[in-house]
């Protein structure tokens, strides 16, 4: 899957993914009224609203990116219809050609994680045939747990194309707090120590292009660390979140590509989905255009990022 | 919350805890045809079956457990209809008057954990009206991401009388690759730091019991780490996993618990809830008293548990 999203990316000249993360504030009026005129204002009805933002975001924006990353939570916490609503978001961006990248980051011991692995990645059986649940294409995951909590995906990565982005060194202000203590051993820090242990892991995972389909979450808010990172995991790739709205600038992020500006892919989410209410877009669209003004943030995003590489 | 856990489990002379973790292959040929007859070999046919077997058990042992503790991931792998039968055995619990602890182990940057604090343990708005879509009295979380990660939780914690219980030391073989690594500022493991963090974020949230509602995850196949943990945070209570069918043993997890034999909350799952179809109780109970089964594995676990107390 590693080869594919960079064949795009390349395809493409743009390493950036949209982050589908929805808030009811960023749905435009008359998408929200439209859903609760058929759903009313419950779940059933955000999670349609959020649909229909997802897909005209989608609809405007599937030729110039070459991914999206809905992040779970932002459905989940409405219940069984907003991961619905995920599900649909994912099989959406799938039929206009976007590889999709889950943002879930979850973690457990080894028999739970096959649970994970079977419904994201993977498929479930139910009395000898086959459902695919999620159907994504990578998911995050977090590596608390150590190598046999990440083992489990193995097996559907394999079989099914699918990837990993692994947490390394995340993108919020106090992700220092534990991820960069000194380790006895080594002298460096925990998130060297588990990006070494993502590169293990994603060695036999290596594909055409020279990168794993093991890769690491590295935060665009810590430049010198993803500078660094990069050195030091040369195959492993880079799915960069904190840009733009989070205080990252391209940059910031300049240091996770290699010097064939390949190496990492930069997410961002508010910054695309919300445009129309940013101000720098508020004259030029109306929220009856909040999809064009997504489409006119990530023309300007991908000529931010690539003026650095 | 921790008042309330502390108090069932001294009424009911019983610290653990039923592990709603369902698989197909242990719900009994009854429960799921019944299902299937009505929502076909669907997710939503595993999603009933669940619903059913879950109910069936939590019949059985509401009168001898404070808790049950579902694992989302079993649901989750079925998709909506899987999440959704997640949400109504909470609240079937809850309604039994059992407390229920949502094994989610959810993590992310603060923006995210809100949306998760907010759709788990508290309410969501929608246009001025506010859903419960979760509603689990206790969640687990992971750490990695550091204290900007747990604080969205407080909130809701206060406002709803919730928990919250942090990987610590977890119960899985190689939960030591990354937990166990000596930090050089401290001459200590990882997880010791954690712990301390816990303890901190739990501070101001420490009840009548002298816990805190914030409390830590702890498995039962760590002997000595949590024997030295529970010296290390008095006021941090322990859920303790790993007994049973991952290789625990009563006498290994006594060390979680305080001389007044209080401090910690023991789980099992498998060794519940597909009690049935072990060599122990399968002479004594037909599938189709699997519930009874479950029963009797409960009382056998009490007195297991209390002997070493």
């Amino acid at each position: 899957m590693i080869d594919t999203l960079i064949q795009k990316i390349k395809e493409m000249e743009n390493p950036t993914v949209v982050g589908l993360d929805p808030r009811l504030s960023m749905v435009p009026a008359h998408i929200r009224e439209q859903a609760y005129e058929t759903h009313g204002k419950t779940l059933q009805g955000v999670a349609a609203a959020f649909l229909a933002f997802n897909r005209a975001i989608i609809d405007a924006v599937y030729d110039l990116v070459p991914a999206v990353k809905p992040q779970i939570a932002m459905y989940e916490m409405y219940g069984a219809p907003g991961v619905q609503a995920f599900i649909d978001t994912v099989a959406y961006a799938k039929s206009k050609g976007l590889i999709v990248i889950g943002d879930v980051k979850r973690n457990d011991i080894a028999s739970t994680a096959q649970a994970y692995s079977d419904g994201h990645l993977g498929e479930v059986e139910i009395e000898g045939s086959a459902a695919v649940p999620f159907d994504e294409d990578f998911i995050t995951v977090n590596p608390y747990l150590g190598t046999d909590s990440i083992e489990p995906y193995f097996a559907q990565m394999k079989a099914r194309n699918r990837g990993l982005f692994v947490l390394v060194k995340t993108s919020n202000p106090g992700s220092g707090e534990i991820q960069d203590l000194i380790m006895q051993q080594t002298g460096a820090p925990l998130y060297e120590t588990v990006g070494q242990l993502v590169a293990q892991w994603g060695e036999p995972f290596i594909g055409q292009c020279g990168f794993s389909d093991i890769g690491a979450v590295v935060g665009a808010t810590h430049p010198e660390q993803g500078k660094r990172l990069r050195k030091l995991l040369p195959y492993v790739f880079f799915l960069v979140p904190g840009y733009g709205a989070q205080g990252g600038s391209a940059q910031d992020l300049a240091g996770c590509f290699n010097q064939d500006g390949i190496g990492a892919i930069v997410n961002s989410s508010r910054g695309i989905i919300a445009a129309y209410q940013n101000a720098r877009y508020q004259k030029q669209f109306t929220p009856e255009e909040f999809a064009q003004a997504s489409r006119q943030a990530v023309l300007d995003m991908k000529a931010d990022i690539n003026s650095v590489l």
